[in-house]
């Protein structure tokens, strides 16, 4: 079982136009180990469907609704049965299927950020340490192999002690209030009744969080937000700038945007060393920029064979072909899976395919966007990091 | 009949280990049209089936050889047996079995260049003819969504007229001779008995003709080449430098090499006309730079709402997510889905989804192959491009 | 007078081994408007006449110190003494030369930060005001074609409303200790007796505080600063990071560091409106981008026929050839001789020369340290900016 | 004598509105190594007074004619009468006053190509070696730092054996009739008896054969060259491709155009050798970008402390304050002056000062003219470099 067939994801959400469920899609399949075999895709039934259709699913594997798509799913053998759970609902929507695919026994990998409040997300905890299935959360941008590269640069100490973290993530596409104009994408992230307590800071804001971390293994202690609301009629932030102390001493900037005018996903991050200093951009995510005291500039590619092990084993194709989002986003979706697959044959996972955002990267975030909110609502110039 | 499903595809070649071939699965599945359903993987029916095994499909789908794959298919029922046959075997084994495909009524996409020779590359072309079938050639760097752009800058004549091009593909992985050293990449394209006449401009110099050709729907009429072999104990070329001349009396370049070390695909082209030029470059496809006599330059970005309508279907995330290597690749595998599909519901295919290559690009890929190794060993400056 | 000659530069300071003395001396006679005709260069008399003599002048022209120059060329003859004078001393050295030149009736240009604290520089604006004399700083930055052309772009409008502006400096000198290592540049620096109440902020912070404003017009209100001390021993800052707000409601973030290892002088700026946003780096200072929500980026380029009027006559050569530090300085020394000599004519200077830093901008750049000091050693969140 | 003042400059041409007199001049002074003294700036007396006085000259130093400042400058004794000789002219005036200054023992710094033809090259050197005097031809490229330092590399065989060179040299601002629409600078250009038998090849094309061989010490023996007259009326070519082969074995291609339209000077070449291969642009000329087989990309930059000795001495600012064209064109005059001033001084001049092109580089680019020439009207494919 499972060493003879591809794992079998069921989605929720991510019907007809929804952006981020066509990308999951890609992500899942792209290597040839997962294959979609239902879903609950939209609010209802008929939407649902024709998704389903769509995505040439046979018609009664596009459930309508996920309670229907976990308790039918649930009464089939292993192996006709879906294998794991997808859930790429706007935010307000993450828990409740998270919560129910896990209890079903059905392991999960869940957008970000990953609740609506720091209470769902203290619950998934519970129950992901409780059943011990593996849950991961796409931090898709942790996926590129050249971010990889640089944790790994950081790790190995070569570039010194870390004094410094400038972490960006501009965007335009809120410039304009395209939520009046009929996009589907913008009405829910500027509805706090979908998205939460925050739009910018949740939406990207986060990503910069982890990204941050994730490279440096540093965290955050204390942080000084100071959150904007530049659209007209908007009641959640679109814009925030955010100083930043970690737990080594290091000093950081954090900001992030969607009103940066002409901007499209500019999320970009600095990280200086007491011996060097690295830079990478998501736009041109191939590249890994790093720079010495008395050495010439690097330019670590994606692709290189002077890489190191993680940045290689998440690389499909030879270096100068480029691999781009979708690639990246895979590779959280393959690493997943191969940890599912050794899970599910009894075997240890291989310590290399761990290597994808959980849950605590999830509580972090969480707890990210709630300090950051509080923080710049507050006249306390240093707000503790809490959790 | 194909409306409920997605099209099935079997492949020649593509065993473990070749990397090509795992490209065109991840390019054949990545929009949710294709699935591999069976496949003759390698030269042997041991690999083949340790390959299939890897893939996921059953043991009986692994065929010894293409011929066992196209009778037995064949004999299945249409929606049970496969619907297309994608050739990604070394150019000495592209002819058997596409011919034999298209002879058992299977339409074929195929690696480039089309065949070993012209004769081959010719009698596909009459099968094709009589049959109907549709064909695509993986002249993959054309599906890029910028390269779409700009061939519709030019074609829109915003440009003016072309009086320059400047098309250039230099590779440095050649520069050691990887043939000694196990590279099974490097030795049969070094290998006269399983390139053919030429290797670096077979391999590469196609991709470059044809992206000349494509961008500005001109032809090449005559050609001055120098073709080198600098890797010791190589037979075959693996640098080239050739110039141009266009049937609407525009010069140009195009230059290629496996030697130029140190560069990965720096695959890239140049276009002036009266009015303005353009530059695109593949390691950094997403961005097409369009410069003019007094304005600022622009830049057009994939995703861009002000892009063409070539540009826009053949991309699919928003502006600031890369897309890459294979992205680009599964366009030349979408749009021959959508076209066969439509053919096999006995539609006319959108005239959009036919823009792939066909095998009037292989015929004139060989003839260019063929006229640039006429050219380099003739004393006569200006060779006729002869097809 | 003054119309059939060079005017007459006197030098206080840019003894042998001082870079920005040089650089002032390359600047101030670049374009032929100037020459240097005496100096007090070191502070002894022999090393200022072993200065003067590699400068090739008199003997008699290398003055032992300010006041010995000050009061001798006041003696000479209008046309055999000096025009002005330039102030190239460490910052602690800048006030009693200037205030000397002025009060025996010479302009001056003199580096930034104006003076060593607020009174010094608030009294400099007395009798500047008073003598009516010609007084430029050498914010030097601001003479870029591009910096020139972006404020153009800001100021008329077609960006619309500024909401948010990133001004970033990151050195990465600083990162060893170089004030042990012999280093002179380092040592003043980090300094308080010389430098004054700050280090990294004074030097390079107050570049990006002037850079912000005279690009978008607006002006700091209150800021958050968090200045840090990395390098051992060191009492003085050598990074900052700061957030900003402006008189407009617009949000900002000011970075600036000395220990951003590995980088050499990536100043650069992002101002963004409503309708769009632009991008300008010192390190490429020949091009501005320029982003919008609807159509493709636009690269201004230095020299283009298409840039306003500021930014073609700080330009000297064609577009493509590169203008540098060199030139963008030489932009300073240009328009304050191009005004000095239309005064010292009895004319009125053309206004578009009169387009260089001046006593406020002085004062603004040292209330912009004595504020970011006071803030970052403040609890309260956010200061407000005072002068 | 020449020990304790600048040295003093003659101009031939470079009259008001002529660009690149202005270039010269501050390319000259840069250093504060030498001044202007006097010229004959115009091809009337009137223009060349008027001349003058813009550069603040004594009336008396504006001459009528080359003639007559080289005679009148003879006749005053050494100190006060200029100590050579700079030449600006269109191609056709640089030979009359060359060979003058030379018969009349003035040094001097000349323009490129070097003369009108071949004949007065020769001649040229005749009297050089004769006289001994210290000649230098402007091919300012060759001043920027990065271009040494790719020497360098070269030289020390870091990049193995070269293979190929790739330069080109395009620009776009002859893809309108600019001759037909006032632009002094286009129509000498443009016009035989003032050019010389080329136009793109002699102006721009010698630019590129020059840097080729400086960085690589390799020679071209062969080429084949397709040389194109674009605009209408012309009757020189305004854009030529050559394929190249030197004496090493090594292939290559250079390329000039006019006509590349929306190009303003985007110059740039690639060296590749055995082990690694370099790129410069002299659009971004501060960066050197080295690739290898099996390591990070290099950048090389301006300033950097592991740089060479040659790329050093020719930087004047901390790495990270770009310099530009002017700069390199001042290393050029600097190291002309150094030489210059110590044969005055009867020393034997520095070795790396003697780092600067020569009547030899003359000779070579004027051979590279009539070659281009020649085997672009030849039907012979390749034809020999002869001298």
């Amino acid at each position: 079982m499972a060493t003879d067939r591809k794992l079998r994801m069921g989605m929720v959400g991510g019907g007809k136009g929804a952006f981020i469920g066509a990308v999951h899609r890609m992500a899942a399949t792209l290597d040839g180990q997962i294959e979609l075999v239902c879903g609950a895709f939209s609010s209802t039934s008929e939407k649902s469907k024709a998704s389903g259709e769509s995505l040439y699913l046979p018609p009664d594997k596009a459930y309508g609704d996920f309670e229907e798509m976990i308790t039918k799913e649930k009464a089939l053998p292993e192996g006709e049965r879906m294998d794991f759970v997808s859930v790429v609902t706007p935010n307000f929507m993450h828990f409740p299927p998270t919560k129910m695919a896990l209890e079903h026994g059905f392991p999960v990998i869940c957008d970000k950020p990953v609740t609506f409040n720091m209470e769902q997300a203290k619950e998934l905890k519970q129950i992901i340490d409780k059943t011990g299935l593996t849950f991961a959360l796409t931090h898709n941008y942790t996926g590129y192999p050249m971010v990889k590269q640089a944790r790994d640069m950081v790790k190995s100490g070569k570039l010194g002690k870390i004094r410094k973290i400038v972490v960006e993530y501009p965007q335009g596409w809120l410039a304009a209030s395209l939520e009046n104009q009929g996009s589907k994408q913008a009405s829910w992230r500027v509805d706090s009744t979908k998205a939460g307590i925050s739009n910018c800071i949740a939406d990207i804001g986060t990503h910069a969080e982890n990204m941050a971390e994730y490279i440096t293994g540093l965290k955050i202690i204390e942080m000084c937000a100071d959150l904007t609301t530049f659209g007209e009629g908007r009641t959640l932030d679109d814009d925030g700038n955010i100083l930043l102390r970690f737990d080594n001493g290091a000093k950081g900037i954090l900001s992030a945007s969607q009103i940066a005018a002409g901007e499209e996903n500019d999320f970009n991050i600095r990280v200086y060393g007491e011996k060097g200093g690295l830079r990478w951009y998501q736009m041109e995510p191939n590249s890994l920029i790093v720079r010495w005291l008395d050495q010439p500039t690097q330019i670590y590619r994606t692709g290189g064979s002077y890489n190191g092990e993680r940045a290689t084993t998440n690389s499909r194709i030879p270096a100068g072909h480029p691999e781009g989002y979708i690639e990246a986003f895979a590779n959280v979706y393959r690493n997943f899976a191969y940890t599912l697959r050794a899970r599910m044959q009894g075997k240890e996972p291989d310590a290399q395919y761990l290597d994808f955002p959980t849950i605590d990267d999830g509580i972090r975030g969480m707890a990210f966007i709630i300090n950051a909110v509080a923080s710049s609502k507050s006249d306390e110039k240093w707000h503790k990091f809490t959790v």
